[in-house]
């Protein structure tokens, strides 16, 4: 489990120096904006998204630098997704990843400006023809990406967890809400690895039910440790959900029910890799390090 | 000139029909979402870029269904910046298009999420197969789009506006201003055509330097109307830019300059249709009526 840990940090600073390159600072006139860009997505966050892009693309041998400019992609569309939602009018939120959040640091309107420069920026990395000679893999990526993040996916979630606060949900709606909120930007992960590395449909279909059972556990997690985790170590506030009224998996099932349910999906996780054999032997430490982190 | 005004409101019914569509209610849990992506993009507007984006695609024979799909993603883009650029942490805007504006009819965390999901519809819209079956021009959309809307294009131009109201601009910081804050969609517009119409290099760079004399005039036009203008008729707040002590092309000009300044680009941008002959005669009424609207 270690060397799941270390090469988390190892390809994070990767993450970062592509970030560092693709967000570069320059004298222009809007140069604040970029520097509230760098703030919210530069050094911090334990970078998920990009490492399962990182490997569900070794798998089939892409190259490293591709691989990195999609992760930085998906890593930038994570990070306005929690610019925007921290603001005042959504969670309200004054400290993230450690520090001030991004409007606290700077201010309301910058903030909102800075989430929906990284969203565009992330569309147009994928684009660029050094990210894949193909135009039809070009697309299809920036497909995969628009549909996790839109309306019927993240945004989406982030909608009806909204409107929960009014209207706490059933069970299957919190797995729902999740699904759209954080899966399937997760499962986008893991299917543009899958897409930069022309993997076959079979192959393809196992990864999606990887990506799906880790974001599972991952969420799951992420409830014990808004009930249980220590907010200098989570490096956000803690106990939110209940502030806020909001039932969670936590609330619903109990705490050692929650765990076991995690447990239960990382364990699926891992079945579903088989058909790669030792190959995917750190994707499957990664769903077992979800489930067992403390951040 | 009665014909181009017939025109826009013909092709303006045809985008609506497409974002009706595009933009489809259903009975989801965030369904809210999508009632205020809809309550922003419909019925309203003028559906210029739209416009540019038929007219000049069909100089190259694309086919209507593909313009319309493309039309429908910049308009979106559009709409999006509206509902941001009227957030309270932005300018404060209650009213836009003759109603209220989205925070104000929905809330402000509705408003910014559905400015978030149509910015992202735009570009799963231009990414699917149906938009155009090349994956490369698909991706060239893309990248046009996400380039003109960025950092280095329109957000970064809202920045410098919020950051004008501290410190008023010289004319050339305006001019700059509003190259990215409107200019870049516009030229994004008539570029998007050209992509969709492969159309050959030196066309493109006359149609681009035409949508960037449009694109001048219709700012002049602009800031005049904001000065001049009704409200009832302008079908928003008028007087905003002196209130919030902005300078703008007829602070610095004074009115009279400005639209000599204005007529000006609008006889520039008619000269580079030269190339075109009498197929570009409808882009050269709209270069006409983009000076002499009321609205």
């Amino acid at each position: 489990m270690e060397s799941v840990k270390e090469k988390l940090l190892n390809s994070s600073s990767s993450v970062d120096q592509t970030l560092d390159v693709l967000l570069k600072l320059d004298e222009r006139p809007e140069r604040r904006i970029i520097e509230a860009m760098r703030y919210s997505c530069l050094g911090g966050g334990k970078r998920i998204r990009p490492f399962l892009i990182l490997e569900s693309s070794s798998l089939f041998g892409v190259d490293a630098q591709a691989a990195l400019r999609v992760a930085a992609a998906i890593e930038m569309v994570h990070c306005y997704s929690l610019i925007h939602d921290d603001l005042p009018a959504m969670d309200n939120d004054d400290l993230r990843r450690g520090k001030a959040t991004c409007h606290k640091q700077f201010d309301e309107a910058t903030a909102i400006l800075a989430g929906d420069a990284l969203l565009t920026k992330a569309f147009e990395v994928l684009s660029e023809t050094i990210t894949d000679a193909s135009g039809e893999v070009r697309s299809e990526l920036v497909l995969a990406l628009a549909r996790a993040a839109g309306h019927k996916g993240m945004v989406g979630g982030q909608m009806i967890d909204l409107l929960s606060e009014s209207q706490p949900l059933e069970l299957e709606e919190i797995s729902y809400l999740q699904r759209l909120k954080t899966g399937a930007l997760i499962e986008c992960a893991v299917e543009s690895g899958a897409i930069l590395g022309r993997a076959p449909e079979f192959e393809k279909r196992k990864l999606g039910a990887y990506a799906f059972e880790v974001g599972l556990a991952f969420q799951i997690t992420d409830d014990l440790l808004d009930v249980e985790g220590e907010e200098a170590q989570v490096g956000k506030k803690t106990g939110k959900d209940k502030d806020a009224g909001k039932a969670t998996f936590v609330s619903i099932l109990g705490a050692e029910k929650a765990r076991n349910q995690a447990l239960f999906h990382c364990q699926k996780a891992i079945e579903e890799l088989e058909v790669f054999g030792d190959r995917a032997s750190i994707l499957r430490d990664l769903a077992k390090f979800i489930v067992t982190r403390s951040s």
